[in-house]
């Protein structure tokens, strides 16, 4: 199986995605967020790119959710933090989000085979279903308006760690980077994710508590999948 | 001291470079190969983009050197192997040298306030002359084709390990990963670099050894500067 992990979102070309498995890795905090979200029984998160394509998507009893600069954007019911997903707040409800780069990554893997959400909360979960999926994958990424975020690249390197429990990978270069500097950091994930930009940037808004939160390993099974451009939880076995 | 990890010669900036030192790194082989021929008496490098440049830039005496798909040039008097740079060969000769990746690098750093050559053989030189010369730091991964290569971030990784003997560093997102990348591998240095695709490439052309002997660290003191066009060795203290 090969797996090629890519370092940005504008460095995405369609060669990378088509006809493989893409796993979308905003870890702070989209793809943490909007996992939380299904997790706790949302009906489904539309994601789409700008403010206005989200109230055009919103039909009744729809939430809207997301940020512009790490804020809640005025007139919307949730912001991006995962506290705010909570189970009586979501629950059977559809989310319609835009976040500044999560969802970018998930618009632009439109023709791969499947688009998956991943993060340190479902990354084993993410492991097993592209196993089970068993084509090439695609790691995607974020980062932060096109420049590469470590807390993405971390959370890629522990999901091919996971997906080396399965399966034997041939690994691209930026691939074995970033598993490297994984199995170096895995057993300080907070703290590493603490002292990226955005773990910096987000503690100083006053979300350190989201940065502890996206930190924790395998706390779902449960993997976000694009159907008819909505997400909704994997169903497996899928083939 | 800011330090700035750059994935490829592609995504450098202007910003990136403007008044900084710029560590330009192609571990395999490029800077190797460059500070090998100074440090065995070379009396300077040329780097050119092209083979036309090359044959317009030698003067009476020089020798011409590079390579293009890991092999010499027909016609070029030396190829891109270490072992070629030989000091009863290279000694008081200048070499006019184009590669595929390297030399490209060095010639995108123009307008750094200093342009350095880094490798394993010298990465610690390389740092002790960045920490001397007191400027924030780009170091320039020049990847393959403008694609990442792990050779290049490990030592990436190694001269920033070096420089933090110095000094406090604040580093980009992208060198924190390779810094935990390098710390996860600095006892594995040569199989690190075989593992990788420029690594096996080499392997498969016969060049082994030359990956064997890139994987070497802090073997020279020298640290290859750009002066007037030409690569020389950094004469010290620079302040």
């Amino acid at each position: 199986m090969h797996v090629d992990v890519i370092g940005t979102i504008a460095e995405a070309t369609t060669d990378d995605i088509l006809y493989r498995t893409v796993i979308v890795i905003d870890a702070l905090r989209a793809t943490s967020t909007l996992t939380t979200a299904l997790a706790h029984g949302a009906g489904g998160v539309v994601p789409v790119e700008t403010v206005q394509q989200a109230k055009q998507a919103q039909q009744p009893g729809d939430l809207l959710g997301g940020e512009r600069s790490c804020k809640k954007i005025p007139g919307f019911d949730l912001g991006n933090s995962p506290f705010e997903y909570e189970p009586h707040i979501v629950r059977g409800r559809r989310i319609v989000m835009t976040t500044t780069n999560g969802t970018r990554g998930i618009q632009k893997s439109q023709r791969a085979s499947r688009v998956l959400a991943g993060s340190f909360l479902n990354g084993r979960a993410c492991a097993a279903a592209v196993f089970e999926l068993q084509r090439d994958v695609a790691i995607l990424c974020a980062g932060t308006q096109d420049v590469f975020s470590w807390e993405d690249g971390l959370c890629a390197g522990m999901i091919t760690e996971e997906l080396l429990k399965f399966t034997g990978v041939q690994l691209n270069d930026f691939g074995m980077a970033l598993l490297a500097g994984y199995r170096h950091e895995q057993d300080n994930i907070a703290s590493a994710l603490l002292a990226t930009a955005n773990g910096n940037r987000l503690t100083k808004l006053g979300f350190r508590d989201d940065v502890l939160f996206c930190a924790q390993r395998n706390v779902f099974e449960l993997v976000p999948v694009l159907h008819d451009g909505i997400l909704v939880p994997l169903q497996l076995p899928v083939r």
